[in-house]
């Protein structure tokens, strides 16, 4: 007998089937995110049948869809982004110590036993991305802007770099106090400043605010050069370069691109995702880290 | 400046992006699906950036679950499979006339108010893969075995082939009386008669029961020879062929596989899915047919 033709989509169509795992970044809007490719990329070298996609969820149904996604038994972890990412922190069961300290969790893995745990790898993959060009922080001078999820993270492990000083500029004049709160119990012996310095004294600046995004004609400073010493990073993938980092390859400076932060903490995520999911939530260990010049 | 190289990723993941729209087939368990290849298949064949993920989701979980992906704002229809598709049925807000009789609902789509509209396309399928090996029903007598959701979407479909006579066997007696008599009030000149006939008063056999599936030892009848005018269709789709199929081809008989009726179905789920997301739920249609001879 003859099986009626399926066409082409048997042998074309071989990034999924029944047995493959799900895994979802979600944030409201999705479409800029690239995580899906990233992601599923890094899964699949690994050898897992698996994908990522993105989930478009409002922050008013955050909390009752996180809740859910539990009972979906293939989908094994989560990647969080804007504006979810302090929500998922408190929905976690577990998090780990950057998530704690900066309230926001990015990477939420799914336990043994059925639980939701998170950590946060934006400020892991940021600080990969400015060593991996060669660029060191013992002894110097670092201005960080925007305290949100990500720049609270980015915060937290600039601290464990011990650089000379780190300033903190955020508008809200609050959250600075908070985090910077949080940030003085953790690391004691750190010197935080709450401001902006002169661009003269201070080394490296990275900007984890999101001016620059949506209206690319913004920089998060005002500024129409940079002194040619001074590293510039900028957190922001689209676009690319933004103002601020248009400005400070004018201006002779190394920029650094918030696609290096991405890439470098993709393999870390990779390797929370798929470890967790054998492990039960009173046993997952957070010694995470992202290897400098590690393959993302 | 040099972005740090991604790798073969960007190039390599192709399908799935920030804007992929989502599709997924919720069963449990899920690993024996083919939709997420054969929809996606069809999907990305019509030039959508649309993909289908198996959702493994337990029954106790179902409710929630369907009642939560509404609020994923790219995620746009699903495939319901065992054993959630009465359930489905029951919680959509407006279904098609072959999930009304037949209680149960395959094809779920999520219209441009956010409510979910459901419609059962097993019997289209069904029909047109007989009809497309050149099999008429007109004046021929068939059996079924087995009204579960499948069969009582075929029995549907049976009927408005105005076959002489419909033979309706299945081990639970009230569920065959109750499928009869829905069937006798919305098709009251069709003869419906409860039980197996023998063999040879009868042209065309369907097995819609999953007897032969998990062991394909097992026949859904007793019979180790059919007469070699009886045309056999078998719902299920692994393995092929079912030892019922084999059966019927050793005995010289016309065999017609689950497979090719999964693939006569295709088109016109995708048809549903595809339209629904514009219109309010108030305003859908249900005049959905599956075309016979359309390229699944």
């Amino acid at each position: 007998m003859t099986i009626s033709p399926l066409g082409p989509a048997a042998t074309t169509v071989d990034f999924v089937d029944g047995h493959t795992r799900v895994f979802a970044i979600i944030g409201h809007p999705v479409e800029q995110v690239r995580s899906p490719q990233a992601i599923t990329y890094e899964l699949r070298r690994r050898g897992h049948n698996a994908i990522l996609l993105p989930f478009d969820v409002a922050p008013n149904a955050f909390d009752d869809v996180f809740q859910q996604l539990l009972a979906i038994q293939n989908l094994d972890g989560l990647i969080i982004t804007v504006p979810h990412k302090m929500r998922a922190r408190d929905l976690c069961i577990r998090v780990g110590p950057r998530a704690d300290i900066s309230g926001s969790a990015s990477v939420i893995a799914k336990t043994a036993d059925n639980q939701w745990v998170g950590e946060l790898f934006d400020g892991m993959g940021c600080i990969a991305a400015i060593r991996n060009r060669g660029v060191t922080f013992a002894g110097k001078r670092v201005a960080l802007l925007g305290v949100g999820g990500a720049g609270a993270g980015i915060a937290v492990e600039l601290a464990r770099q011990t650089p000379a000083d780190i300033h903190i500029c955020d508008p809200d004049g609050d959250k600075v106090a908070r985090v910077m709160a949080r940030l003085s119990s953790r690391f004691p012996a750190q010197s935080f400043t709450a401001g902006m310095p002169p661009l003269d004294r201070i080394d490296i600046l990275i900007n984890a605010s999101p001016v620059g995004m949506l209206d690319p004609t913004q920089m998060p400073i005002e500024a129409s050069r940079f002194p040619p010493h001074l590293v510039v990073m900028d957190v922001i993938t689209d676009p690319a370069p933004t103002r601020l980092l248009r400005t400070a390859e004018d201006s002779g400076c190394v920029a650094i691109y918030g696609r290096e932060m991405f890439d470098s903490q993709i393999a870390g995520a990779c390797d929370f995702l798929l470890s967790s999911r054998a492990v039960a939530a009173k046993d997952i260990r957070f010694d995470h880290h992202v290897s400098v010049n590690r393959s993302g």
